[in-house]
């Protein structure tokens, strides 16, 4: 089973060496995971380098059977777009999405830490941030579009147990996420061979 | 054609309002709008009020001939990730999307203001934030997924051309991406049929 490796960890100094680790682990775990940077070092030598990355990232994603996405929360309240575009796409697609988080702060308090002033009930009995728009409040990790696509395979974000020392390279939460998706794969599987 | 009104408008305390509004100005323009929140008040009525608004939004982002994205900055640098994980979910199905955003700060600019002290440029040429990640340096609006996506029709994210005064409620901006589109129909469309 190929997983695409969705993440903001593209932006890391050291990208290439956090995707080999992902990618040595996925080989752990039987599967074969398939970093977006890959396609960003080659597509260095093109001249597009932002539409080369795309069109390299968007056939990745179609080989994949699955997608892994790392939805720490980055440069804000939520995840990182371009990593939810591609649990977007992945879903529309038939892929089954995964995801984890470094980070364990809910979603409630890091619109609070980001947006300040109290929350407040509205008369619509929709909760309300300072700024004036509505903050879900459905007991998800992030908006309800991601949370229910990972639920459509009957799994929920993996988070850390316990406060995760570096938040951009630190992989036992990648690697617990691992442990789920080979634990709900079907018997007999691609992924039971490969072991 | 029928158009996916993606975007963090249904967190307005009068998203009804905007709602109504919005399909308004695209039935003026020979298009359908379909906005989400139709299907949360229906599920309102529904016991899993957060799996019966997403399993709606899907429905109607099938039903959709396009999706038209208020990709304004939302908590964060980057778009409402709701509205994101739809633009990669109708991209995916062969919609066309198309965005448009009430703020015109750009989005190394959004950076620097979320993530204090300097950027720099690494020794890989990529630059980087004060947080020890990079930033995108495309001369795009925000990742370059969703430019990309956008830039598959032949344009990009549409801009106020002046600072726009109620950022979540003017529809200046909008209006100008609905004659985008307008403009991109093929000749003898329904779009045309409809005027």
């Amino acid at each position: 089973m190929k997983l695409y490796l969705a993440g903001p960890d593209v932006f890391l100094p050291n990208a290439v060496e956090v995707g080999n680790a992902k990618r040595q682990l996925c080989r752990q775990y039987g599967f074969v995971g398939l970093f977006p940077l890959d396609n960003e070092l080659t597509a260095a030598k093109a001249g597009r380098l932002s539409k080369t990355i795309f069109a390299g990232n968007i056939a990745m994603l179609n080989e994949a059977d699955a997608v892994i996405a790392n939805l720490t929360p980055f440069r804000g309240v939520s995840a990182d777009v371009g990593t939810v575009f591609e649990v977007g796409y992945g879903f529309a697609r038939g892929k089954k999405v995964y995801g984890y988080s470094n980070v364990r702060t809910g979603f409630i308090e890091r619109v609070q830490e980001l947006v300040s002033g109290a929350l407040e009930r509205g008369a619509d009995a929709r909760l309300y941030a300072a700024d004036g728009l509505a903050v879900e409040d459905f007991d998800h990790f992030d908006n309800l579009m991601i949370a229910e696509a990972l639920l459509q395979n009957g799994e929920s974000i993996v988070l850390p147990a316990t406060a995760v020392g570096d938040t951009w390279r630190d992989l036992q939460t990648f690697e617990r996420c691992l442990r789920t998706i080979q634990a709900r794969a079907p018997a007999g599987s691609p992924i039971t061979a490969a072991r």
